[in-house]
């Protein structure tokens, strides 16, 4: 699949006086961009009061961006229902987990679960995708704004609560089925009808895990739906592709479910928020990668959208210099913004779009900086962009390599460890992360695929760790692969509905492994492996006539290894998961290369690409990266 | 009193198929268990609609148990109400500090002081006792489960406040007394009548302590009194022996009271949860105790429940491996099992109940480990058991050696502490541990005696630090006592309203000291002693006539003495109260003997223990020691 | 103005028997003192039921104390209205921010907007007054007591709701001014009535910044508008000085406006519990300051004061010995009372009273320390007031010398850090306290002034870091002023409604400069200066034409000049600040003497006083100064 690539930038005109509009359209044409995104937040503008609409300016935008030879994505307003909508629905906010609702006054304040709401969103996105559906500048859509963002997916209002009892009963049939799937004689705490069922907060001690993965199961279903009815309506007016804006490392709803109803997936990078506000390293790390973000972060998130958007995806916003809302706010070093755009082409973007074209004066973000500073004047990022736009007109255009690896990713195993980390900080999430790095370390790009991927053929080697539900279609599919699987920790460790199954874990086709039981570890603790590296939080006691690989110092098996399948029992550091996947591509004839520590790579169909996060000359090879640095050479192969 | 010494489990006929009950009592007996604990979370199967009862199934488990040769110990299932009791009694749930219900979804959801669900409470225990009362199987009966677990004694419910009013009554007579009991004219917090009295909660600054005290007086009362409803109700119907399991390092009620009540003690020993968990210690110190578990601090609880059983006591819950609850949850090192068995026994244990026979697979406590794992193969535990009940052929009875040495321990001193720390970290439960370590670490064995202990003549040396109110009865205890008496800091510092008596504290008979004022100290401070070690936390100025016996660098009291009473005007480290202790012990003629950091002893009539905590070989004169290693030897003389 | 200097302490005869009243006057009489606070918290003795008074307790003690020689303060106790108030006016509770009513059983226990309240205060203030308005021993007032202590100036209640929407509509006219202010096109914000506008707590994400400032300003002029209320009053009875008594840190109203009403402004000094309680340093710093406190933070309150005075000022409650509020209560070094007094005289304190006269026995300030020990005995910090009442016999009166310095101090500043910190711990008071270390490090005796200051010509040099809005008056007094000012970072970053002006800040007349970002640091970051010092915590990114001054290392301009305006462009450590201020200093002649790490001293226009605030002695020149030791020496010129 061909990939064109372009650079865009997100625009509120409702913000700035209309003489500006023009002006505003003609300077980011002229800096080489091709793409704007409206609309999404200016409800309150558009329907000032209920049933009161004033299109006129909306309309005006468009058209002065479209005549500009601007590409027009429009958002639907649902993110932020104006202050009359509470009037209307005052039961619609969500309510937080100590039982108080969620206010009016920012953003995201509404309950997935309102049907009276939902009501209310099909009539606006009616009213949008109607009046601009054929709209000759209108070139994609988004739905929404950032589902998820401010933990705004899980709701205990009183319509959720009804919400969830009927999806119980739709789930379970009966009570007594449910009540046996969750092991509810545990405690007594049976219940004899669906409207006795709950939400699992503000328990004496822990609720049962199995009432908490129901719960989170049906809240991620509840934006799933909520999307569709947004996509449902736009397609019936456009044909044009329907996109949605997730945010970095919100795991509370299924992005691959929401991405099966559209045509692309987005996401919004924010490096050096990301780095201060949600990735949990050491202090020294953070110092290292302040102005540049962590090296592996946002191509996790690339790789994963490219998946969520089965080959379609974008950057719906870009960080362009500081941000406002992280613990601390650094400008970036001079490159990254470059280095950020060119990291997201080569991971098969079609579209960056830097967020915001101008810094707002006003309101919650006015300390978030643009590629314009508030009085018009160039930001550093407008240079950043340009420089982009004038490279992009020689590499307009590539194809996603071929990845020899891929790493199964799954919510549902993060939502299990939400319910039942074991261990504090044993995160799903961290543990896929920390073998997508170890990849990354060696050179490799790395495809994300689904828990319902069926043919694995295409790759060399699959990572499963932490896949805490092995499905039958998913063993077949790992039996049918000739390639290498790599297993483990906590892979296949629970059923559907989190209780241990039996036979014991890990259970995988023709490996005779048998975990007797599980232990995490505090930080301080490090269990050392004789052939390198050491197992952190986690490990597991293995049973196993199968191939021992590694071993601990104690002198149990750490890694196991049978047929085609390895088994690691224990949550491996990365001096250890770079040399068991260096180990294991060596064996497989995949070539790899160790990355210096700043430096990482990506390969696409025509180009390899080099990347710099740090903050000195490096060189590899004969290439030699300033700090910041992105430099490529043509694939002679692949 | 003879001691005859049994192990034993704890067993959920409810949670597996009737099909392998008999099977699973037949494993139990072979293994050389002798009890087996059931039924105290099953009320959902016992009485799944209100009225309607289902005994078939506990009939029938009682009887295959009791047919094996297993004597039960059946629970009371009042720790978890079903569902159905919510719909009953909308408000017998407890109230948590900010006014939110604790809601059903787990277990202790019930508030001590609703009139309902003491009545409810009645009839299933009634149930319980005239069905089970003459079963010649059932051999020892346990009310509830660990009361207090979960910060469930206290409740700001609305029929906790107006009971609480009632015992405000009861115990002031008139509103006038109250406010002058607790000094109310400050900040004009004067009632006018006992209605107008509300918790100590949600105040805009620190409530009054002598508030505090009196709602935690009243709450610990509650469970009291709720016990004895139970007790008096088995004990019409049935003869044998009646324990609770309390739960480790619970301070909220008065253990001593509640086990007025009871014919034994229990406790559940959780060594490696509890580390993590509730034992204030340095990083350093939980790492190198981390699948061990703190060496003293089961010891002291064996000890304040042996005191609170009258000399019987059990284990009931025994952790056998890794558990699912503390905040990261290591396997125990191998042998660690078999320690803490005998460590129990050492202390005068009747019976150790390893918790639980099998993993179960399902729920909250899926990833706690049992004897067996949840696919019925042995875990590790079942050997260290076994090895245990091999031992215990030939050390099957023993006696409880005469201590040389008793702690007075307190649980208002306790309250007194939350309720005024006057500094961070300044716990009176911490205050009484460090004693009672330092006494440890001179091998002695340590007696727990309550504060309403009248003869200490068994004893040579009695400690008392920080009990906070010396009642005239105690003082004319230690008046009589002619051993040693180590006393301070905050030694009768309080009145038994929680305020300041004059004469200024001590006023201890015959020791002329006075504390001018008392001052808390940041942790980063240590206050050197010239003779030895430091104080921390907490320095009294004392004005003396006295002995002085240690001072300050500074040149201040640090200890004083008169006659046979020591007074320590500090938080002493362990090296000073190592030092003073050993010194006294010296003084006195008793021997001691400075342990290995990592190894303790215990003595019996017959026999000296000596228990290795560390995980490196270890040895004390010609005893060695492997990591968790157990010793023991005939006593020669005592 | 000439200031008499004495002594006082605060008494409270409802806490003791009547019967002890005469001898403590007598006492306090012959140590020295010459003022006694009384009667702010004794509502509940004074009015027991609601209309029913009991004034001949406190005629009495008046009588007694005035009889004595000694001059009262009479409170009016509002701070602590009775329980039965709540009675009357269930709703005058205010509510915290997870819309709990702050309960009864404390002190503060009101809401600043309620009505019913504000009636009830004005009638027992009138009651106060007529009685004692002419009584020839009443010589002061004191209104309430330490606003806004216990976070109390905010409340989330009803009525503090509707009042603050009136404020809104009375602030900004009509709800379209408003929008337009806040900016509230930014997510569909917009209100269409006043009647819609809630407290900016608990939304989703942040609220709007402006929102927040509003609800601040709003909350603040209510404090000041109560506070005028009971002036008004004591005023028509009395013409004697009216005080508050202020409390450390306390940043949530303006106390300048505050001031403006009253002759007297006091503040509560507790240098040990500030220093662990309120003050961000490092644990080292409060390891070596634990039993003396900042050297700087109660100078910089005494200067502050003096301000909101308008030069006349106290020192209401002086910390005696260990207090009971802090995380931790150490007793402060012999001899730091005595400095703490002289200091606070030689900044211009008229009065420092004493924290209380007797220690109370009982009740939430039982720990609390004072001049006698609950048994009537002197405790340590008699003595030392002992002596400084013996030292004011040659010294009894002086005048505060013309401080070469002003630091423009404003409470706003903090409220817009509150709402937008931009990096956490960027707080505009540490700022400024920061800049006031610096020059009180450098000898200098500086001057607090307010942002509306419209004459500065009194001094050589201005400091108005962080000073977030520069008003069009303040523009002026700037432009007229030919000294040195030093501005920067954040000085005018904000328009008086919270959003970013155009020109974009500084915007300094004179001053071409334009910061074009701005960046806030992790801790562990350093940016070095050439020069010299670091930026910590903040840098902004400056276009200049101006003379550069320093240079970070980097090469982006830190400072920059302009006439006789400095801009920093960051937050400087001490190191950067104590050599840009020398420099300054050095360049307009104004003698500065670096102080050595624990020295501070203060100029009057009679003495110089140097202040040991170490634990070591140490010298400066030809002064030797013990531990906590205070040496003045004669001005020989100023």
């Amino acid at each position: 699949m061909k990939i064109e690539r372009a650079l865009g930038t997100c625009y509120y005109p409702e913000h700035w006086p209309k003489e500006i509009w023009r002006e505003d359209a003609r300077r980011m044409a002229e800096l080489g961009l091709k793409w704007v995104r409206i609309g999404e937040f200016a409800w309150s503008r558009i329907e000032p009061e209920f049933g009161t609409f004033d299109w006129d300016w909306l309309d005006e935008a468009i058209e002065i961006l479209g005549e500009a030879g601007l590409k027009v994505v429009l958002g639907t307003p649902t993110a932020t229902p104006p202050r009359w909508m509470i009037d209307r629905h005052p039961d619609m906010l969500a309510v937080d987990e100590n039982g108080n609702p969620r206010k009016f006054g920012s953003r995201r304040h509404y309950c997935f679960s309102h049907e009276g709401y939902r009501e209310e969103s099909r009539r606006i996105v009616d009213q949008f995708a109607a009046r601009y559906g054929k709209n000759p500048h209108v070139a994609a859509w988004q739905t929404d704004n950032e589902y998820g963002c401010h933990d705004t997916v899980i709701s205990y209002s009183d319509v959720a609560r009804k919400a969830f009892q009927i999806w119980c009963l739709n789930r379970y049939g009966t009570v007594e089925k449910l009540n046996e799937a969750w092991g509810n004689i545990f405690w007594s705490m049976e219940y004899r009808d669906f409207a006795d069922i709950d939400f699992p907060n503000l328990t004496v001690t822990e609720p049962n895990p199995s009432h908490v993965l129901a719960f989170r199961r049906f809240s991620s279903e509840q934006v799933v739906n909520y999307n569709k009815l947004q996509v449902d309506i736009i397609r019936a007016y456009s044909d044009k592709p329907i996109a949605h804006n997730y945010m970095g490392r919100i795991t509370e709803f299924d992005h691959f479910k929401v991405g099966d109803d559209l045509e692309i997936a987005s996401w919004d990078s924010y490096p050096l928020g990301f780095l201060e506000d949600r990735i949990p390293e050491s202090d020294s790390f953070k110092h290292a990668h302040s102005r540049q973000g962590h090296p592996d972060f946002q191509a996790f998130h690339h790789d994963i959208y490219r998946a969520v958007g089965k080959g379609r995806w974008w950057v719906m916003e870009q960080q362009p210099g500081p941000v406002n809302w992280a613990p601390y706010n650094p400008a970036p070093l001079p490159g990254m913004v470059r280095l950020w755009t060119w990291e997201a082409f080569a991971h098969g973007a079609e579209n960056v779009m830097y967020f915001r074209w101008r810094q707002a004066p006003f309101a919650q973000e006015q300390m978030h900086s643009g590629i314009l500073r508030p009085d018009s004047v160039e930001a550093p990022a407008f240079h950043e962009a340009e420089q982009v736009a004038r490279e992009l007109q020689s590499l307009s255009s590539d194809q996603n390599v071929d990845a020899p690896i891929a790493l199964v990713f799954d919510y549902e195993s993060q939502w299990v460890t939400d319910a039942q980390p074991q261990g504090e900080g044993c995160h799903y999430f961290d543990l896929a992360f920390d073998y997508y790095c170890a990849a990354r370390r060696l050179g490799l790009s790395v495809d994300i695929v689904r828990t319902d991927a069926r043919d694995l053929s295409d790759y060399k080697i699959v990572l499963i760790p932490g896949l805490v539900t092995i499905s039958d279609a998913m063993k077949s599919a790992l039996e049918a692969f000739d390639g290498e699987v790599i297993a483990g920790p906590r892979t296949n460790a629970k059923t559907a509905e989190l209780s241990i199954p039996r036979p014991l874990p890990p259970n995988m086709p023709g490996l005779d492994a048998t975990i007797a039981y599980v232990e995490s570890l505090r930080p301080s603790v490090q269990l050392p492996i004789k052939e390198g590296g050491n197992f952190i939080r986690w490990r597991e006691q293995l049973e196993t006539t199968a191939e021992i690989v590694a071993t601990t110092e104690a002198g149990e098996p750490a890694a196991v290894r049978s047929r085609n399948m390895t088994y690691v029992a224990g949550w491996g550091d990365q001096a250890l998961l770079v040399r068991l996947l260096s180990e294991t591509c060596t064996r497989i004839g995949v070539a790899t290369e160790l990355m210096p520590a700043s430096v990482r790579r990506r390969d696409t169909k025509n180009h390899r690409f080099y990347f710099n996060y740090g903050n000195a000359q490096t060189s590899i090879g004969d290439i030699d990266l300033p700090p910041a640095g992105v430099v490529w050479k043509e694939q002679s192969s692949t």
